[in-house]
């Protein structure tokens, strides 16, 4: 049987709020729901669940990939699961892959990618703001992602990049057209590329850049609705997230490239 | 360099148009483009190009894991690559993990999911029917996954399942509350359960079946759009798919339940 | 030149902030763009300003019907503009038709209608609650549309109603399938009907209710998304308003039952 | 009771398929159900139905706007429904208004304004293409619109319009920019506009030519989805347009602009 130990990862469940925290002796929080007495919580099952000062069920639930990404600190606008997932899967992400990131902001998206090339396989991330790394840093060594990470802090657009032969790569910065000649040069023929753009603007412009380069393009924006299933009651949801960001994919080709 | 070799998997390409082969000597594809000689691909780089006997270029890409989804043998509807995606990133499935599948039916999320949990992880995959776990068996024997997946070819909803301490669960059949009891006990206490559901009825019941044993509940529809981005003229294209399926999802707690 | 006069309706407008007043000498209003002196608007032509207090322009706009609408006091739900414009679009709802409308809530769509319909043509609006159509009779009048609305204060699925060879026919309650039958014989032969339907369930019993009696049924939903629109900048906009209500159309046959 | 009469218009349907036809002793029309004898028709009240050659249930419907609209004589893209209703509804078109639109196309929403605004208002409608212009006008005759409707054929981007102190208008042409000023100079301060635009290269040039001109700007689009409502069974259809036009909406402000 798994239980919570002292030093673990943890997450905290009452309806649609959750915290994610590490389990330390004497650690009290205080929320909406009354204090939470973490020590309630060591030894206990995951799955189970303690109850705050008020009384509220509190559940205990292993934290996942998706919690460490959607809990984890951050600066920037993270990509979306949603979004995340597509990449993945559209880009045949697997274990053993190697995977080259342009634009690492918090760690999100190297989080997610890590978790599934492991141990194998490995990410290559740049990133040009030396405030974000740290942070990234962070989020990563929460999982023991650390060593299926090598971050390179400079602009990818300046000069050859340090790696070669990657299986896949993901661009997420404002001029994806910038990197798109160092990221085209690091990838092995026919490997697969997405670039994530919130504008369409940026499509328009990678459209033009893609040619010659990349084929099997595609352009394409997911959307996300919640429902309300209750017996008799069932509905979407009255709110919903508009637009995070399109996706443009292609794969390389190498006619006239060399 | 990556070259074509006899035996390997290979995807051919013209626009819109592809074609997952096995490299052969001596094939010769008849197609609307005019005969496609598969001798010419051997020994070039993926990435390049051969033609058809019309002069049109044929890309010579190496498969990735989605391809081998899109292409694969089926009989079945298989889960789009949007809906993939996102169970993956949902249940924080990695490399690793010990998945447990109910339906299996051509296997294409089975092999999505084997390409990610392997080497260390494993999936389990119950099927009723002895067609379709033909069918799934050779769509994974193509990416060598088979050793990464044990296929149990029984009713999940009669008699405790063979396994236990399931990382996450996936349950893509008609009637998902019949199996649910069978795959609450085979999964770890707060593990992730995702079950795909074409009809609103479907997650209706599901929602009063999931009542006090699973907790986390989102009920989530993907829609995906494709874009045309062309200079100056960037639209979302005519046609779109309206509707895959629902997916409901959910996280195990165990009181009250033992 | 048509300029604000005394005793009418005024939109003020700030941005995306706008107020639907009575222009009345002496009236000031304390908004958070500072104090906005009415009088100041008298005489000017429509399209132009006037300053608040703060300096913050306020122009002033002529109200349309859907500034009524979207103004209008309201203690229910109301219908929404993307609704009730494809609900007039597929209903044929035109200049002189005889519309039945049962549950007229806050009167937002039977002002809609009733703004097509005039001169000759007239809405006969069924409402349960006394209250409601207290609101709903003060919300027509400052269109002066009184005079187009017939209200019926009683349930319309209690007997024969008070009207027949209706043109179309548009149901807004909760249970649409109770009053049914009672709309169906008020109808002309052929003549369209819509139900507007928040749940799946409500489209699911109506699809049920409607054999026999009505075809060419539709059953859609229609989703909104405003985009920001600036150079080099274009997307759509983050959130979205994700569901109002499905809406259920059919039009009446005769066969079988006379 | 409302009776099929020789000279009128009838739509026939069965199922998903129907045909918008004149009423004419001896017609016989052959389809995939068989023989459809049109004089059985004759005599018959709307909503009955008759049967063709092969015993398919023909049922006999009163055509409405949206029918004539659909079914209309046309050989460039119509507006769409959803799209025409929400123009009517953002612009407050209604009984008595007078409307301007650029570009009538085969003239369908030409049509449906007309239906709204008549017997006080009108449309004066510009279209460049004399072929358009004969469609747009046999069109409007089946419904006995001619009379509401005054097309100007010329185009509206050279000169002065020959109308002033418009109510609201429309545009539907590729350049929406080259007509604004001669449209702002047609249109009552603070009047309603809406251009129909199929790609985001026309929003965003579109806001900038607003800049100034016009307030209350809303750039929006609707997607419309079907549902498959059975017992059950209910669920969104499998497929959906994607993508028809871009609306965009402002309101004229006369600052700056005498």
């Amino acid at each position: 049987m798994d239980v919570v130990n002292e030093g673990a990862y943890l997450l905290l469940l009452h309806g649609r709020r959750s915290w994610l925290i590490r389990v330390e002796k004497g650690k009290r929080m205080h929320t909406h729901l009354g204090i939470i007495d973490v020590d309630d919580a060591i030894g206990r099952e995951y799955g189970s669940y303690i109850e705050s000062s008020l009384g509220k069920r509190i559940y205990l639930l292993k934290p996942i990939t998706y919690d460490y990404v959607m809990k984890g600190e951050r600066r920037t606008q993270i990509v979306y699961p949603k979004d995340m997932g597509y990449i993945a899967s559209r880009l045949g992400i697997c274990s053993g892959a190697n995977v080259l990131e342009i634009g690492m902001g918090s760690g999100a998206l190297t989080t997610f990618i890590a978790s599934i090339v492991r141990p194998h396989g490995h990410v290559y991330s740049y990133e040009v703001r030396e405030e974000f790394i740290q942070i990234a840093r962070r989020n990563l060594s929460r999982l023991g992602l650390e060593d299926h990470v090598t971050i390179i802090n400079r602009d990818a657009s300046a000069g050859m990049l340090e790696v070669s032969n990657m299986d896949a790569a993901v661009i997420d910065v404002g001029d994806p057209w910038s990197v798109l000649d160092n990221v085209y040069h690091a990838m092995k023929g026919s490997a697969p590329l997405c670039a994530i753009c919130p504008t369409m603007n940026q499509l328009e412009r990678l459209s033009v850049a893609f040619r010659d380069r990349f084929v099997d393009v595609e352009f394409t924006e997911l959307m996300i609705r919640h429902m309300e299933a209750r017996e008799g009651m069932t509905r979407p949801m009255f709110r919903m997230i508009g637009h995070t960001a399109y996706l443009a994919f292609g794969r390389k080709v190498v006619h006239g490239c060399c």
